[in-house]
């Protein structure tokens, strides 16, 4: 299972911040591959998409099994996949994002939680039916976050 | 970039139905690998998980660029990022699914658009906030489907 890159993520974040940054105002371009500009078309009819990216600045050799989520020690001590933690063995983020506008293979997306220079492996469109549940419930724990 | 399998999934579903399966009814277990009992620890709070798969069944040479959604010809010709269509550079799936029990490293969900035997690369809980989007839109092709 070989993953292709299909763009990048340009933005203003050069290094990761900690966990808890506040991404949600930070615009950013994914600059996709020349080669996929038809592909892309009718994106712009969405107001979200889903994006998927390698977060390539992780290590994921030596990686804990438990972790105190963002780090924070009154948190509780939970599997690393009860978490959103970057330290997974597939280190795989997933975000849903504002789509502000496409210009051909350039997307320009808003709260996008991605150091400049990531790979994009995938972009789907946010269909709200699919995607989002209502009534989901989250362990006290995620209240506190 | 490469993944690892971290589980497989196993249901009824041998063969890849057409597009417009409805899963929604369709149990699923992943089971994950043993070495990954205590990154577990903590899942079963979450009353919904995000699961990445790996479309093993899917052909990635010669994708098409532009689709008509789920094979409909009356459903307009879109970009295949346009659309939740499993023939993509990366064939990753994710789903977003009812976690039913936990039991060590054995997941059983509800809702898995899965066919038996895919390889799991990545389980997130399922955080409302980060995860759904209120009044997102869609085109309105969208509300065909």
């Amino acid at each position: 299972m070989t993953l292709k890159g299909i763009g990048i993520v340009r933005n203003a974040v050069k290094q990761a911040p900690g966990p808890g940054y506040n991404w949600q105002g930070i615009v950013s371009e994914i600059v996709v591959d020349s080669s996929l500009t038809e592909a892309l078309g009718g994106l712009e009819g969405f107001s979200h998409i889903i994006v998927l990216y390698w977060m390539h600045q992780i290590s994921t050799t030596q990686l804990p099994t438990k972790i105190h989520p963002q780090g924070r020690p009154e948190l509780p001590l939970v599997g690393l996949f009860a978490t959103r933690s970057p330290y997974r063995p597939n280190p795989i983020g997933k975000a849903t994002v504002r789509l502000l506008e496409r210009q051909g293979t350039l997307l320009r997306v808003e709260g996008l939680d991605a150091t400049d220079g990531t790979p994009v492996i995938d972009i789907k469109p946010y269909l709200p039916e699919y995607d989002s549940v209502t009534n989901a419930t989250v362990p006290p724990w995620v209240t506190n976050l």
